[in-house]
């Protein structure tokens, strides 16, 4: 049998006998002839017979015929003559038609059907996109001397916030999803100084929001032997260009179909500590220990028009408004190493300097009235010599959405879960 | 300051000042001069003091001095006229002394001081050919047009084996860790065509055994528009061989240090038919439904002896020992389209076609007696057009574990979790 061709190579095949297969997308009849266009991982064929053909939309199809030019057909290319073979019979219509340039579905309506609406090009076009991101991190990061880690996603306490965790009975003891491979990415420092993860992790998020999810993609990074926080913020900007080109060099088409721009990512990102932030902003600004998304919009709009960047960091944040393990500044040590970057008007990643030093995480606890005890295993890891070191966490539907002006991050999300979402 | 040198690049700067960070590996403290032996993520360094200097093992240090060449040092060179900063100390010896060529240590203590013991050299450059495995797996796949794919890990019901799942409270509903992305990756065969994923699968597996973990890392690829199984088991072969190369390729001192052998992947793998398979056993293992792993080790010698092969396909197990989804084959459906690959005497990989046709499914609960509710979602996908397909899924720690000659699956997993194992 003849090698399968796909859509976006038939063209190469003109006056060839071809084989393609997919599904089929649309059926047109007119009155002496029938156009069949059919659906392959890289795009459309238009197939032509001579006489009326009862397939449904979605029916799997291998078609043998000739590749035969023609200006009208997509890529310019058809299939005339052809032997069709019924690969497979859908039981029932989709439950939407994926022929139409949109999707005409609620968000729920969609998400119910996930796994026949991500056949809809548009919407699997956007994970064309967020496997290119992931190819760029890995590859910025591997280039850097990083090392590929799996962390256990099942823990036996709880180290940050301690509220929205999912717990589970774990041979009859408690224990709970992990929120962030934070633990874990910290202790590897120490073994190989550079790690990177990217792997699922799990917030019991008991609000519906438009930006978040039970599950989430986490793009983990951590690095030691850092001067400070900003070696770590160069490396996110050069982690953040690589996602960008990965994106433009492996999914280009799809940015194309989505009609999406893709941002310059400056050499040096712009920066500006929090404090000076909120002089900018203004009155209700002031004073606060965090910034409100309408300021981390003003503050992406000012970057935008005075330095000409989509790309943002705001460094220093208030030390009561971060993690114990955030390392304070030493100058001003109300205040902390660390930074977020604001992209297109909403927050992409948290990252920063870490504390290192045994004693000051017992003192960070104590200085919060917590009990260590919890701790022991976190804390147990700096009692063993542990350098200076920092990291960062881009969530990749957040990223995607962004990236694609998508109003929800579920829109970025094969299979959401959320407070209502658990199927399918 | 000048640049940080790695150990491995200290070579290149003979005659210069350079700057190497990293942890107090070993001291050596004798009459007129002290040797500080510095480890850093690429290895050893030398560094000479003429006077005494009271570090303890694991103290992380930043050491600027002259790059020297001498024969009798690591690599060659050493530095002299140091200056050595402390970077932090630690707050306790470690549990074992790093510095000796093996960890005297029993397993269970290497485990409860993970985060320590993965520095001793030969427990890090597990990882860094668990790390070029991973790499070259994404690799292979990556270039013969698959996706990668992040798929949810909490699900509402449990559609594969039903015992050995977590349950876990999801908003006050009933869920479960994910303990395969099978439904989820059949799925996406309907959108990609070709999918993989990277990630942690749970199993509530009651035993303790040498071969099981409660989490592990799956490496899952699934194809679609395939003819049977035999053009899955090309892909897992290109795909396994891509590992082995990347391991080679980025993983080759790890290699070395741990003194393992890198298999042959044969352009075609042995195959052996299962029945065939039980007919050279002999007697004890004739109409049996599965191998025992004795049966296993005895087939994998004998594919080295005849075939001289690592690696040795086993085709057609029988339905009944067989998942549901399982394709039957044509001609003999009481045995199935199913393989599993057998490297070094274990089993390494479980695939094989699926069914792929709604009232194929249906039919094939019904001739187990199940209720097709539980799996509804499941069912949804295939009502909708699939194609043939099928796939494979390796799991990372085992296949690391066989690579190096690793007796336990623990020592290839960096914080394992199992039935009396939560932490650290």
């Amino acid at each position: 049998m003849i090698s399968r061709v796909l859509a976006a190579e038939l063209h190469r095949h003109v006056g060839e006998r071809v084989r393609v297969a997919g599904w089929v997308h649309r059926r047109r009849e007119l009155k002496s002839v029938t156009f069949l266009i059919v659906r392959d991982r890289s795009g459309l064929t238009q197939v032509v017979l001579a006489q009326s053909l009862a397939v449904g939309a979605e029916t799997v199809v291998e078609v043998s015929g000739t590749a035969t030019a023609n200006q009208q057909a997509p890529g310019g290319v058809e299939i005339t003559d052809p032997t069709i073979t019924l690969l497979s019979e859908p039981a029932e219509p989709p439950p939407f038609d994926l022929f139409r340039p949109r999707l005409s579905a609620t968000l729920p309506t969609v998400l119910d059907h996930a796994a026949v609406a991500l056949r809809h090009p548009t919407l699997r076009a956007r994970f064309a996109v967020s496997s290119a991101s992931t190819f760029g991190f890995r590859t910025a990061l591997g280039t850097r001397g990083f090392t590929e880690v799996h962390t256990p996603k099942i823990v036996g306490s709880v180290t940050e916030s301690g509220a929205n965790v999912f717990g589970i009975d774990f041979f009859g003891r408690r224990a709970y999803l992990a929120q962030s491979p934070q633990l874990f990415k910290q202790a590897l420092v120490g073994v190989f100084e550079r790690v990177y993860e990217v792997g699922p992790v799990f917030r019991a998020e008991p609000h519906d929001t438009t930006r978040h999810l039970a599950q989430y993609t986490s793009l983990d990074a951590e690095l030691g032997f850092i001067a400070d926080h900003r070696d770590v913020m160069a490396v996110l900007r050069d982690t953040v260009a690589a996602m960008v080109a990965a994106v433009a060099d492996r999914a280009g088409d799809a940015v194309r179909l989505l009609a999406a721009t893709l941002p310059d990512v400056p050499a040096e990102i712009p920066s500006v500590d929090f404090v000076e932030a909120q002089d900018m902003l203004g009155e209700n600004a002031r004073g606060e220990p965090d910034l409100a998304p309408a300021h981390e919009r003003l503050l992406s709009d000012w970057a935008l028009r005075v330095h000409g960047s989509e790309f943002l960091f705001v460094t220093g944040y208030p030390m009561r408004k971060r993690p114990f393990y955030t390392h304070p500044q030493p100058a001003r040590p109300e205040f902390s190493n660390s930074f977020d970057l604001l992209f297109r008007g909403v927050e992409l990643v948290t990252g920063g300097q870490r504390l290192h030093r045994h004693a000051d995480y017992l003192a960070a606890l104590a200085a919060r009235g917590e009990d260590p005890e919890p701790y022991r295993t976190y804390l147990d890891v700096f009692a063993h010599g542990m350098p200076p070191h920092g990291g960062f966490a881009i969530g990749l539907e957040r990223w995607v959405a962004r990236l694609l002006g998508l109003a929800n991050v579920r829109e970025a999300t094969l299979f959401p879960r959320d407070l209502h979402r658990l199927e399918p």
